[in-house]
Order: C-alpha cells, then structure tokens, then sequence
C-alpha cells in the first residue's frame, strides 16, 4: 500500500507519518511505500520502504498531477493555511484551502484507469458557526464565522459530491480543538486551551485569558491520530453517502480542565496558571462550539479520550515520557 | 437604481425582468438603468429607461468584470445550468454554477473605490438530500445528492463569506419546485407537477408518472418574483450573519394538486391526467423534500401562496388570461 500525506510536515502530519512508520500497516495492509509532501521538508525517516519526500506548494497548477501520478492508494490530505491567516489573508486562504483541494480532487478524477483512492481530509468544527444548540448534533447545518471554516465547508461538499460520482472513496473527518498541542505557546485563539496544561507541566507559567466557566470540546493528537486512520479503513457501505463526519471529544470547562491537572500533578503545578482576562479572545471563544454530539462518528467506531484526566494523561506520557516537572 | 440581472433570459430572469420593468422601482428606489445577461440575447424591453442587454458566457475570463464596471446597484443572480445537464456535464456544471459564480463575487470584491452592491442569488431546495426529518428546518444540514445542489450549496456559503466581510450585501434564496411552470413540457424529472395542471387547463393530455400520494412543495413563478424582489430589500441587519433562506411554498400531495384543479376547472378537465408509472422519475422523486418548515423566512417576510388552488388560480390569471380551455 502506498500512501501520500499532504501537509505532512504539520503537527497532526509529523505525528500520523510517525504512526504510520512506526505501525508499518495501515489496517490489514502492509505500507509498502510512503510520499510526504509539504511546503518545508518533511523530516526524513528510516523505514523498511521508501519514503519520498516531496517539498512546494500543492495548489500550484501540475503540482497536483505529479502527486497522484504513482497513483497513491490512500491519501492523507491534512494541507491548509490555518485560520488565522486564511482570515488575513484572503486570497492565500482560498487559494491553498479550496483551490489547492480542488486541484487534487481533480487530479484524481482525471488520472484515469480506474484510478480510486482512498481520501482522507481534514475538516474542523470551524464549518459550524454560533449561535449553536445544547449540543451541535449530526444534522446541525454549516454557517461557519470564518473564511477557514468556509473553504473546509466547501471542501467537504466537493469531497461528498466527488465520492458520490465514484471518482474516489472519501471520508472527511471533522477535529475538534487539538489539547494538549506540543511545542510551543502560538498565537491561535484557541492556544490557552493547551499551555495551560502544557506549560505547568514544563515549569512554566500560563495565561488563562477567559473565564474558568468557558466550555469547549478537546482531543488529544493522539486521539487525532486514531481518527485519521481510523478514517481510512471504513468502506464505502459503512459511511453512506454522508461523509463528512464530526469527531467525538471530551466537553468540558477550563475549570475541570485545572482540577483534573490538579489531581493529576498537585497544586504546586496548577497553581503556575495565572488569570489575565483578554477581551478579544473571550470574544473569539464566545463563538464557539461548546458541546458535540458526535454520534454518528462513535456508532462508526471513532473513539476519543473519555475525560480530561485522560487527556493531561496522555500528553504526559506521549510528550514528557512519562515525567512531569515538580 | 441600476439593475444587473444575470440569466435574464430563462423563466425566472424573464418573469423578473418583466416585473420591474413594469414596476420601474424596486422597494422605494426607482430604476434608473437595467443591464440583462444571458447566453442567449434577453428578450428586449420598451421603457422610459435604458435597458442594456449583454449577450455571452458569465463563467469566461474577464466577462464579470465587464458586468460590474459600472457598477449596478442590485444584481440579480440567476444564471446557472440546470440539475440534469450539470449532472451528466461535470466540467459545464462547474464551470457555470460554481466557477461563473465565484467569478461574479471576485469581480464584486476586487472592483475597488468601496463598491458593495446588494447580490440576490438564487439557490434550490437541491441543497438538500434525503433522508430528511417530517419537515425541513431552518437549522437542517446541507448533504446534496447531486452535483447541482452542491454548486449551489458550495455558492451559498461563497456569498455567506463574501457578505460577513463586507464585499457585499448578499441573500441567498433557495427557491422550491416553481409550479406551475409555463411554457411546454421539458423532460425534468420534476416536469410533471406542472404539466399536470397546465396541459389539461390547455386541452391538453399531461401523463402523471409517479403515485398520488407523493407530497412535495411547490410555489408559482409571481411568489418566487416576490421572493426575489423582497430579497433584494432586505438589510444586512434584519439578515444577520445567516443569509441563506428556504423559502416557503405549499406542500401537498399529487391528489391534493389534482383535487384543486377539479374544484376550480372542473371533471372535465382534470380526466385529462393518465396515469402511467415510471419508475426512473418515482426513484428520483422519493429522494425530494417534501415539506419545508421556512420559518424564519416567513418571519422576515417572504409569502407564497397558501394553498394549491391559489397555484392553479395564480397560473390561469398570469399565463391564461384568466381563462380557461373547456
């Protein structure tokens, strides 16, 4: 099996080309070969197979056609400008978000003799937009806030109408916030949600610029992981042709997200979050998703980390081998 | 006031072309100038103002340009190629529907010196795809089952991004099965609901191919010119940021649409159905909506008629002349 990452040298692409590496099978079939393409180079790997790295930009016209040309059988596509910048900056967003999409939906369409991969793609909750229910359910409609989350919306449809026409087998799955992030502090809204997990473990202080009554839905990278490979091993028959799926997650507020740090490092650790209130971002996260009933995802076999615990957990052992900063 | 209407020589264009050309205002504004486009030259108008027509292909480089160099004030979208053709044509389809449209917003965005007219834009109940609840909600997702619902839909949240930016004011209308059509029968699979009616009100034999207790929504061509024209005065705040609208239409079953011509025209006229099952056009039509819950474009003021004996009534006064064939 070949498989081809778009946007490998991202955070959620560097950890899923891991996994793949590491598992050498995605389900029952064994990788037989691997291209990682993204903007930077991908970081090299040493593997049983070979492992083409592709550097340039994918919505660059031909760029697309030399991907698919080796014919691929599943394709990650995790490549986008992140909302931020894709609200910035209008025509980069549209030009790398839907029409760099397009180019690979096309070049697949195109490439001709029975060519049918697999395609993954990473969609958000970005496509859902306030005011929201209780609960944003299966059948909740798409009036995403952001140019980001328009062009993943349009992306979706596309990948929906290209998968109904029997071009190719797409799934879409939609990641809620990613929590714990590794790295560093970024300057993403949604960035608080992680450091102030992520920097008191590290010994470092934290800011918490909302208020500890402000809920939103988190999974771990890990849980991210399982998603996307999850993703490509369900059949056509088991999806329907509602493709574009919401992934499950742990809903809670920032205040249970401390005091699950708290059980879980002591006082000492939670104590280094300090409050500096930011009008701006209280804004922002007001617009946001609060709960998600991910149905249709769990009944599918899409698992997530079932409480906050789980995830502090999880970033520890993944991220700080284990050990956490007294 | 100056008026582009795109697709100015369909049904739709030509009903709204006509309408306010005899109206010579749009809500409180009088029009000063009308600009009609379309493939094939627009059928022209004696008026006190000018009325310039365009003929040619929207979706062709630097041809929207051109459309918003001077600027119109509204512009009435409605040029797009019909759900059969974009299906077996995926490259047309596209190209007119999406491409053509995408073209338009950027010709909007990109003419500079604050330019920010009002764009109508009409969309379907094909955004939809089954299944669906007892009636379709205002909140209800949008999963096409054809590659022209999904052009529309993909359009829709193009105009949503484009108005939350402020490129321009726009509405988006999804207009359900306009019945009872005018003109000759054509071979849409939904044909029939109108042929029904307006072959026996001509002396004519019309064919029913599906059972009488299909239900669908329906709505004659002077509510969706009603549509159009309060569209195009509605204000970005009674709007908000939700721009898209299901509007509203009588939904009843086939008996019901022949049970009304009965009334109004009598035996005679409505013995002029044969039944004769086809079950290529059942299959399709057990995919349609059938009821619409358009709440919040009732709210907000858009009216159909209230019940299919209005439809008939409408059709005989506006096509007929009031009257009707023995």
């Amino acid at each position: 099996m070949h498989i081809l990452v778009l946007g490998a040298a991202g955070m959620v692409g560097r950890k899923l080309t891991e996994r793949l590496l590491r598992d050498g099978r995605l389900g029952k079939s064994d990788i037989t070969r691997m291209t990682l393409q993204d903007v930077v180079a991908p970081a090299p790997a040493k593997t049983g197979f070979p492992v083409d790295t592709v550097t340039g930009d994918f919505a660059v016209a031909g760029f697309a056609e030399k991907l698919v040309a080796d014919r691929p059988d599943v394709i990650f596509h995790l490549a986008a400008i992140v909302s931020g910048e894709a609200e910035l900056d209008f025509d980069k967003g549209y030009r790398i978000n839907l029409d760099g999409t397009r180019m690979l939906l096309d070049a697949v369409r195109l490439a001709g003799g029975g060519y049918k991969p697999r395609v993954v793609f990473t969609s958000s909750i970005a496509v859902f937009g306030a005011p929201f229910p209780e609960a944003i359910g299966d059948e909740f409609f798409q009036t995403p806030l952001l140019s980001y989350g328009t062009q993943k919306a349009i992306c979706e449809l596309l990948l929906a109408d290209y998968h109904r026409r029997g071009i190719l087998d797409g799934v879409g799955i939609r990641l809620p916030t990613i929590c714990v992030r590794p790295g560093k502090p970024n300057k993403a809204a949604s960035g608080f949600f992680s450091s102030i997990i992520r920097e008191p473990l590290a010994g470092q202080e934290a800011v918490l610029p909302v208020a500890e009554t402000v809920r939103h839905t988190h999974a771990t990278p890990r849980a991210a992981m399982g998603f996307l490979i999850h993703a490509a091993g369900l059949t056509r028959d088991a999806l329907g042709p509602r493709i574009n799926l919401t992934m499950p997650g742990v809903s809670c507020t920032v205040a249970e997200q401390i005091a699950a740090l708290r059980r879980i490092a002591g006082d000492k650790i939670a104590s280094r979050i300090r409050r500096e209130p930011d009008e701006t971002i209280m804004r922002i996260v007001g617009g946001w998703a609060q709960r998600i009933d991910a149905r249709r995802a769990t009944a599918l076999g899409f698992r997530a980390e079932t409480s906050f615990e789980d995830i502090v957990r999880t970033h520890i052992e993944d991220e700080l081998g284990g050990k956490v900063a007294a």
